[in-house]
């Protein structure tokens, strides 16, 4: 149940169709579960979610992007070329810590087929993945996720809204000692003088947080925490995905993506010092043609002076506030490595 | 009154002996305030507030200091050297946006009179500057602050508690609508090894935020907002000084001021487009003498990956918000230019 | 007399017109010099120089602008806001390093009285002015510099060529032990794909550098250095101010603003710790207006795969080379003081 | 034969005993070189180099390290972590762009296997691996380099002086049309006040720029190029390594990275367009453990005023520039995909 269905509500602006990141238009989500027992005793509680800014070739058809870094322990891939350039190029992919390499290499793979002049007349893709540890409950030194995990996950993003919780990349997540993972939500906002409206999406992937600075009576009523113990606290992070179609560039997605801290902060996280907190932001406004006759492309952008801009610096914090309660409120109760269990969060 | 006098308790780390920035030893806080009519009917309502890091020659004798930008619709000067060489070699000064040019040449004048070498023998030094927008309540275009202001507040300034509210650099600005400017704030953390304890500090000019964003249902209870309507919002911002006797480099301070964002989030703010939002930060625990004849420098820093430096993450968060409180909650009914009244926030 | 006029000729592409800043189409450019003895036996060698992005009015009418920090040894302020939302509001001011606060002082007075709803109906302004410290020819504790001066520089300004060596902000300065200061270049690029072309400029105040760094044999043949010894080194520093009329956004213009660090390489400068080496870049393009009804803003950018962005990569390479030689090349022997004197290049 | 060999002496300052990376003491270099035909008609010319800080456990034992990105199209990762936290926790990975995932989880394995705390009683470790495109020799779709190539390249380093032009990562890479690859230089400096030395190393992987950008007059006396026509530019690259002794933390090795560029500026490169130009910096000189009791670290750095810093700064120009052209003079004709030759640099 999204927090929503629980009578919580975050913020003042309204909800896209579906709460979704997905209600960003063509914006699509894909998710691959892994939930085994290994051979050797060990145990596979992980997997990898994909995020594409559209249904087309995301290399021939590049979005506006930019990434910020909340705080940097973490090993997330691609940002340095996505801030040099200013684009994506790639689907968005999301799994656990060690299994960046796997999943780099299945996205690339997957680009390389939909492209054959990769590598060959044109250049290289720059490929961003992000990741999270979920060694509490997934045995994370035995890297189960594959490439062709990575490969799944884009062929089954859909533009429906989104699984959330211990789902994809998700599945072996904890967020403030409670069972995190996948969790999403949107608003639209308007122009007021063009009267025109944009949505912005935000998908979190929740593995940050002790439990004693989750601001639960924020969000919890009258609630007693009567769950076993938080498990032992490990390297936290936090990824967070937004996804708008304001007609914002680089320098602006920056900024949006800076407000995604509020929403962080808004939970009880400080953004410690074991945590890998990374925003990646996109805009599907524009697409940006990797090949072009033409010098000169025609943008339109959002005037940072309207207050449109900070209505969408809102909805940031809403959104990532929002979506990372979802990935608690959905995510259920889970047992993975040496038999650890990790309980839902006890929303009333 | 503090907001801790009204029953409002911000985190659960311990304050400092005072709750202000002067509980970091040797740090001395100074204020000068202009409130008077001018000939031309125009009225200034404004000030200078300096900060010390200590009671020798900032020139002589540097700092670590590391400064971190949330939003940078702002004029601050002086961060350029001091994120290049990671030292404080000035007092750090707080006036209006204006005031700006004045204020830097009154603490160049200050310190040009302390230390002939300056600009003879050896280099330049480097003055920090921070401002906002004050124009609500003060004739801002009329630069009514003057260079022999900002020697005043550094020549006034002590190892006291400092004054808070409307007064210095704060006694024109606006905060979420109420009557904001000066406060402060502090915490006492201890290291769990070596049974060390350090304070922060943190002083605040705090000129920013719309009346409906501030989260005053987090800080007042049951209260009725009775108070005329707010002013126009301008260009908000806030200026955000941390001071701490931890042993940080300027690495580690750039982690720490960012930060303050997070107690800044939690009152409600945006970090709006307008607003300049800037975080200094520095520590007392070693000074650079700017001469010496060896060439290397012996300096104990805290790890990392001590706990007591996510202490100072959560202490951050939570001495940033409680100093945007006093702010406010210390902030006496003011009138200005046009007549404008600004009241204080209805605190219970 | 211009380096190219002695036969030397830096890289491969056409300068402009009269290879200068003011060859980008109504770029113009100002200078006030301080050349006299004072009260007290000390002297003014100093000045101020002015670039403006266009004839209108800077605030109202703004331009895509970025900063590049090569070395943070300085005091330039304004830089903040400039990245922050990408555009340059003012014109762009040169000067001494303790002459900053008058300086920024006097071209916001010009600004206030161009711009009657600055700080009074909307909100205020951001100015950006540049420094390098003269103190060897010139009494720099004296604060020679008033605001009245900058005033008079904007006044000054012209879309003729500029004077170039010991003029304005370039006075007093000192280059590999030389006399230096103010020098410009300029640069034609054409698009390949479109039959465009566009021009960059560049003006620097140069003040850098030891003798034996200086890259002498590239420039110079054969001749033997007889002049005197070069004045004591002293932190050193070199503004850099690139205009173009390339449609470029706040990011294109950073990269740009990033390959002046080439031209100051090829130079022999190694960005010397006590240097502050600061790149300013403006397109004159596009004019953001202040106020608009319209939420949105219609760009063209230069695509950053088309050929013509490595051309203006090289161009800026090349006209910031060339600048820094003009400001060498044009300088005249200069006395200043303590009775110092300090000789011109021994360019043949 | 290097550069020095054939009369070509770049800068003023000393080179350490063989001329290396490895000059600094414990650093060890390995590579894996492949050179075959594929059975599909395709061809692997590529490999791995790894750059081990010393001969412990990296993730045991971490270093001080920064980065430094002069033009960020690339695919580098690690730098996020390593900027964060100020340290290097693993060998340094250097291979083609497609490489980067395989090549990471190889370290990763190697890793691993070595600590097998790692994921399991304590958090991840942050692997480095930086890349250039050789598609233009290799065939780099094919995906050649493996896991194992990575462990291989690891185990093979050693404190030999390294191998250079055609080898490991450098066997498909082109620098200025002319065969490139890896190159490698090094400098000792001296403090003038305390009589200890430093040594400074570069390795650098080279695969950028036109042939017409060669600075060949600076280098090639009197030689005419007859070889064949260039390939066709590529996106380009150079992943640029330095290692030090001096002692250095994270902000001061930032600054030394950044003078890599100078090095870089002085071979003809304009830091194009589709060039992932990326430095890492490392300091040997403590070891920072990954536990420890205490709560402090004691440190000792070298003053930023101390003259023996800006010999630094002209040692990394040095060995930069002159490890490129170690990396053209050693290079060897080399023969790859679809029968494409290329050819040495016209050295006389």
């Amino acid at each position: 149940m999204k927090v929503r269905a629980r009578g919580i509500q975050i913020g003042t602006l309204s909800t896209g169709e579906n709460n979704c990141i997905t209600d960003v238009a063509n914006v699509r989500v894909g998710h691959v579960t892994l939930d085994e027992p290994l051979e050797n005793g060990e145990y596979a509680a992980t997997g990898v979610t994909a995020i594409l800014p559209h249904s087309g070739n995301p290399f021939r058809e590049k979005v506006a992007a930019a990434s910020y870094v909340i705080n940097g322990f973490g090993k997330t891939t691609g940002l340095i070329q996505l801030d040099e350039l200013g684009v994506l190029e790639s689907p968005i992919m999301l799994t656990n810590t060690f299994g960046v390499p796997a999943v780099t290499e299945g996205a690339l793979r997957w680009l390389l087929d939909q492209t054959p002049e990769i590598g060959d007349t044109t250049g290289t893709v720059n490929i961003v993945t992000g990741e999270c540890n979920d060694s509490r409950l997934n045995s994370i030194r035995e890297l189960s996720v594959t490439a062709d995990h990575a490969g799944q996950a884009i062929k089954k993003a859909s533009a429906h809204p989104s699984e959330e919780g211990a789902v994809g990349a998700g599945k072996g997540m904890v967020c403030f000692g409670y069972k995190g993972g996948i969790g999403t939500s949107s608003r639209v906002i308007h122009t007021k003088q063009s009267n025109e409206s944009f949505t912005i999406g935000c998908l979190v992937l929740s593995n940050f947080g002790k439990r004693e600075e989750f601001e639960s009576s924020r969000y919890i009523k009258g609630a007693s925490d009567t769950q076993p113990n938080a498990p032992k606290p490990a390297d936290g992070s936090i990824m967070i995905v937004l996804a708008t179609d304001a007609p914002l560039d680089h320098r602006q997605l920056k900024r949006v993506a800076k407000r995604a801290g509020i929403g962080l902060a808004r939970t009880g996280s400080h953004y410690s010092n074991g945590s890998g907190d990374i925003v990646i932001a996109f805009s599907t406004a524009h697409k940006f043609p990797h090949e072009k006759s033409a010098s000169l492309e025609c943008v339109h952008l959002l005037r940072d002076s309207d207050p449109a801009l900070n209505e969408l610096f809102q909805a940031t914090a809403e959104v990532t506030e929002e979506a990372i309660l979802n990935s608690l409120s959905q995510a259920v109760e889970t047992t993975g490595r040496k038999g650890l269990t990790v309980y839902p969060a006890p929303f009333s």
